[in-house]
């Protein structure tokens, strides 16, 4: 594996590779089985698997955590390495934007629900850093996990609406085996929110098996769904919201595949979790577009 | 020359080509010796030549002139053919925006001069064509006239900021014999505005002078441009700037690369015209990025 710094020699790199097929994956680092899970399946699927690992300033907003996202580069490229990476990218903010940023992507549907409403500019910031990253790579196939749903919709959307010549493959969650999904940010929980994060997951189960049971309304499975986080932890719920998915539009009769999604704060991580699921209750959790 | 009007189409051409260089001329039509000169200039340089001709409703404001932009395709066909053009794109308004536009490019700088302050949004329009046509052709090369000097320095920003693997080439403005800038617009002058419309260009030439012989001063030129265009047509001016180029900043002396621009209403068209400059006055007519 190389560990590259600059552009220049990214391209470089992937110029000798001319004709192989790329597959990348893209992430902020501080890797976990999500992120390796990605690059197993690009490690099935393409000649060269590139990974990057930028902790991408415009995606944060003023009072959230670039400064002190967890970073730990020497744990990543030993696990990049092992999980079968070729060439893992690793650019500073200065490679990344050299002079200051007069041209973003503008997310303009779909921001104002989930995540979204609560990170202002945040997509924009996603859409713009991913941009230069597939320009820079040029893959075939690029890799991402379903955990953040909302960002594989607008990454849908990026890819779809601008043309790239890119396939996009969305992963299942992984979840540790108490049903956690995996994070990066699980490493500011104190033990007894480890502890009681476990109702996350536990949360959306119960408002897939109401679905599945045949209830169609979504106001009272949120509700359904909200009660039980408050009754069973300390967290402090963001949003419990279903929704048409990858749409993202407000239900109120489920009708077709919806994405049941919740954030909640701890004292010092913001943990998010979904499930995809189709009408009848049915979880989804491959989506290739 | 084949005329090619679906993505599917266009791409399934392009990859049969694999491995041949392509130059790229993304056009809106009505094509004249100055689009011509942009394909000889691809001709030389590329295996394969394509020019789009796409009037994009996106880059045209409410009260601009979509509708009546004028449209030619059966003399655009065989002059494009004539002139050494291998793919035609002519894509629909619905192929290109086969649903409502949720993700835009935006520029946040460099937009509030020259023809960005008439033409709110403009620009963002121009950017998010011109990213889907870059994704569909995948050019090495792409062309454009310095005619358009404020797209010209957007098109740079959009492929050096956002890393697109493409060498933007920007060629002189093709002119009449009598100095008037071609353009598809041109053919909405009446006989006496054809003639007087010779002014723009001779203004342009007064600028030049007086910074050859010396003067520096920003507002004094701008000034005496004003004047002369005003004494020797009855056009409205819209603006007269002299600002940096491509950065497009004011400048209150001139000591570095600049453009001297105008923009001037006729009855029924809006012309631009410039001139770039190196601080010394001398003429700068070709830029390679």
């Amino acid at each position: 594996m190389k560990i590259i710094r600059t552009i220049t020699e990214i391209k470089e790199q992937l110029k000798k590779a001319n004709g192989k097929s790329v597959g990348f994956v893209p992430t902020m680092g501080f890797l976990h089985e999500g992120h390796l899970s990605l690059v197993n399946k690009a490690r099935e699927e393409s000649d060269i698997v590139v990974m990057s690992i930028f902790v991408n300033p415009l995606q944060f907003g003023p009072n959230e955590d670039f400064e002190r996202y967890p970073r730990n580069e020497e744990h990543d490229s030993t696990v990049a390495k092992e999980s079968g990476v070729d060439l893992l990218f690793i650019p500073s903010v200065e490679t990344m934007y050299p002079e200051e940023v007069s041209l973003e992507l503008k997310v303009t549907k779909g921001t104002d629900v989930l995540c979204g409403r609560s990170r202002q500019g945040h997509f924009d910031g996603v859409a713009t850093v991913l941009t230069k990253l597939f320009h820079i790579v040029e893959p075939d196939k690029t890799y991402f996990g379903l955990k953040d749903a909302q960002q594989f919709s607008v990454v849908h959307t990026l890819i779809s609406q601008l043309n790239f010549p890119i396939e996009l493959v969305g992963l299942p969650t992984v979840r540790e085996d108490d049903g956690l999904a995996k994070s990066s940010r699980n490493v500011y929980l104190s033990q007894q929110e480890r502890a009681e994060s476990t109702i996350l997951y536990k949360s959306l189960q119960l408002g897939k098996k109401l679905i599945t049971e045949g209830n169609r309304d979504s106001d009272a499975i949120v509700n359904e769904v909200k009660q039980y986080i408050n009754k069973n932890t300390d967290a402090i719920i963001d949003y419990v919201e279903l929704l048409s998915y990858p749409t993202l539009d407000k239900l109120d009769k489920i009708d077709e595949q919806i994405i049941l999604a919740i954030a909640v704060h701890y004292q010092k991580a913001r943990l998010i979790d979904n499930i995809i699921l189709d009408p009848n209750g049915t979880q989804i959790d491959t989506i290739i577009k």
